[in-house]
C-alpha cells in the first residue's frame, strides 16, 4: 500500500474480507465491505446488520472493527451502501489521503465507484498479488482440495454412463465434492458448478449439465475441482462413453507429450510465458498450432470464480515464477471433430514442479 | 427503452444475456455483454471468443449476431473488453444516442464503466421490471422448481442428524436439488449452496456448512431453493435436532399466524408495503417487532444470487402487486434463544395468492 501511495484500501471480492478477516458467509450478494487504513490496527468489516452475528462466528477482528449498516440500505432504489461507507471514511478521516479500490471486482460495480466521489486509485489485485505466494499452511488445504478433485473425478468415471441423465450423474459428482473424505469434508467451489461438455457439445467449453441422457460413442470433457476451506485445486479430463477412436488416442499422445513438456518446464525464475511456449512448441511438432493461455494462478476464491485475475501461463505474460506459486494448467483441443482436455494443479517449489491433483492422466472409459 | 430516452441498451448480468437471448453458459467469470438496440433486429451477443460456439447450442440469435473477442483480452493488465465494445459501438454508429448500463450489476464493474466514456444512463434494473410479470410459461418453470425445492427440503429432514457431519448431510440435499424428479432435472440454484445454520449459530442467517457434526437438542434452520431452466422457488424451514422446547412451539404459532396473515392480504392492486404490514401487525399481538424485509421478487437468475432487485416486501415500498408477479417470503425471528424461518415462494394470480412450494409449514423433527 505504501508503495503504491494508498493509505486506506476499500476491498470488496468475498475471498479479500475472508483473507484479511476470516469473515466467511453467504452474504456476498448485499455490499459489504472490507476497510484496510495504514494508521488503524486491524481491518474493519462493514456488513448488512443481519450479518454482524456471522463475523463474530466467523472473523478474527474484534467487535468494535465489525460495523453493520441498518436495514434500510437494502432493496431501496435511492440510498446505496456506498453512502454508508462515505460516511464512516469521512467520519475517520479517512476520505483525506488516498483511497485504493478494486476496480474490476465483480464486488465494486459501477454505482458502487460513483457513489464513492472521493480520491480514487486502482487498488485491483492489490491482494491477489500478495497472495500468489502461498504459505506452508496454504498449500496444506490446496493438498486436501486437491484430494477431493481425486474423489469427484472418480465419481465422475463411475457415473457418467450411456443412458444415464447428466443432471444424475452432476448429483453423484457435486456429492463427492461436498462430502470430502472422512477426515475432512468439502466445500462448494467457487463456480458452483462444475462443467461438463458431452458429445458434439464438447467443442464448447463452459456448458453446464441439461436432464438430457449420455449417448454412446461421444467424449465428455469434465472440468471439476475440490474446495476445502476455499482453497481450490482444479482437475479436468476427457471420458469416453464407448471404445475411443483411434484419432482420440492420437490426439491424448500429443497432449501428454505437450502437457509433461510445459510441466517440465516449471521452475522459480523462469516467466509464466515460458510454460506455455514449451507446451506450443512440442505440440506445433505434431501439426498442432494454439493461442490460448494454457493456465492462472489458482488459490483461495469465493464465489464467483476460482481463476485468479494475477499471472496466466500464455504469451506475454513475463511474471518470474517463485516458489510457493501455485497454478491450475489446462492443456487440450477444443476444435475439429475430437477433441481433449487435461488438466493438473501444481505449485513451485525450490526445484522443478509438484502436482496437487493425482489422478491418470489418460481418457476415461466407460461400457455401455 | 424509448420511455426512459435510451437508444442503445448493454446488459451485462448472465440472467439478462439468457432472458434476451437464451445464452446459457458458465462463462460469466469473463466479460460478456448483450447489446439491444433500438435500430436492430436483435440482440447481439459479446462473448469470449471460445465461447461463441455455446451460443451457437443454447442461443437463438443468428450467428452473425454473435461476436466473439479475441483471447488477448483474457488475463491482461492493460486491455480491457470494454475497449473492443467501444470500438464495437462506434463502427455501428450506436455510441451517438444515448447509452444504457446497468450501474450496480455485479458485472459491470467500477473498470467497465470507467472504460466506456461515451453517454451513459443509469439503466439498471430495466430489464428486471419487465420480468417481474411472469408469463404462464415462466410460471410452469417456477411450479417445477417448487416441485424440487420441495424434495430437497425432504432430503434435509432426513439427513439432518446428530452426529452426521454438516457437509455430509450438506451433499444429500444438493443431490436432491440437481438430480430433480424423473421428469424434470434441477439446476444449480444461482447462489450455489444452500445455508444452514446449526444450534448457537442459528442467529446467524447467512453461514454453510462446516465438517463439524450435528448435535443433539439444536434447532437447524434451512434456507435451501429448487432451480428449473434458471427460474427459482425458495423454501426455509427449521428443523429441531430432539424434543422442540415450548417457547419454539409457541413461537411457531407466531411465525405461522403472522405469515398467513401476510399471505391473505396479497392480492393485485395492493401495495408490497401493506404485505410486510399485515405481517408485522399480527405478530406485534403476541409483543414481537420487527424492522427487516419480510420477501422480494424472485425469478429467472443466473448466479449470484435469486433475490431480484426490484419489488420488496418492505415498509415504505410503494410497488403496486400485479397478477404473474411472484415472491419468496420469509418469515421468522433469528434474535434470542428460540428462533425460527418459514419461507413460502407464492405468485399473485388474479385474486388471492397460489403458492408454488409445498412442504409442511412447521418445525421439522428428526430423533437422535
Amino acid at each position: 500500500m505504501r508503495e503504491r501511495w494508498i493509505d486506506v484500501l476499500l476491498v470488496t471480492a468475498s475471498e479479500n474480507l475472508y483473507y484479511f478477516t476470516g469473515y466467511d458467509a453467504w452474504s456476498f450478494y448485499v455490499h459489504q465491505m472490507g476497510i484496510v487504513a495504514l494508521d488503524a490496527d486491524e481491518p474493519i468489516l462493514v456488513l448488512r446488520d443481519q450479518d454482524t452475528p456471522c463475523a463474530e462466528f466467523t472473523a478474527f477482528v474484534a467487535p468494535e472493527n465489525v460495523i453493520g449498516y441498518p436495514e434500510r440500505f437494502i432493496g431501496d432504489r435511492a440510498l446505496h451502501v456506498m453512502s454508508f461507507i462515505a460516511d464512516l471514511l469521512r467520519e475517520r478521516a479517512w476520505d483525506a489521503g488516498t483511497v485504493g479500490v478494486e476496480m474490476d471486482s465483480h464486488f465494486f460495480t459501477a454505482r458502487c465507484y460513483q457513489q464513492l466521489t472521493s480520491e480514487l486509485v486502482d487498488a485491483d489485485l492489490l491482494v491477489n498479488w500478495v497472495w500468489t505466494v502461498k504459505s506452508a499452511a496454504e498449500i496444506a488445504y490446496m493438498r486436501q482440495a486437491g484430494v477431493i478433485a481425486g474423489l469427484a473425478m472418480a465419481a465422475a468415471r463411475e457415473h457418467i454412463r450411456p443412458g444415464v441423465r447428466e443432471c444424475d450423474a452432476a448429483a453423484r459428482v457435486m456429492d463427492a465434492m461436498i462430502e470430502g473424505t472422512p477426515e475432512f469434508g468439502g466445500d462448494l467451489p467457487p463456480a458452483g458448478e462444475f462443467l461438463m461438455s458431452p458429445g458434439e457439445k464438447a467443442t464448447e467449453p463452459h456448458l453446464v449439465w441439461t436432464d438430457a441422457p449420455f449417448a454412446i460413442d461421444v467424449a465428455v470433457n469434465v472440468e471439476l475441482g475440490g474446495c476445502r476451506k476455499r482453497y481450490n485445486a482444479g482437475l479436468a479430463r476427457t471420458l469416453h462413453l464407448g471404445t475411443p477412436p483411434a484419432e482420440l488416442l492420437a490426439l491424448q499422445n500429443v497432449v501428454n507429450d505437450g502437457m509433461e513438456t510445459a510441466l517440465s518446464a516449471v521452475r522459480p525464475g523462469v516467466t509464466a510465458e515460458s510454460i506455455e511456449a514449451a507446451w506450443r512448441r512440442e505440440i506445433s511438432k505434431a501439426g498442432y498450432d494454439t493461442t490460448s493461455r494454457i493456465g492462472y494462478s489458482i488459490e483461495l476464491a469465493c464465489a464467483t470464480t476460482w481463476i485468479d485475475r494475477t499471472v496466466s501461463l500464455k504469451q506475454g505474460d513475463t511474471t518470474v515464477l517463485e516458489s510457493g506459486m501455485t497454478f491450475h494448467m489446462i492443456c487440450g483441443r477444443w476444435k475439429g471433430a475430437h477433441n481433449l482436455e487435461f488438466s493438473e494443479t501444481f505449485r513451485v517449489p525450490e526445484t522443478g514442479h509438484e502436482l496437487l491433483t493425482d489422478f491418470p492422466r489418460q481418457i476415461l472409459t466407460a461400457d455401455a
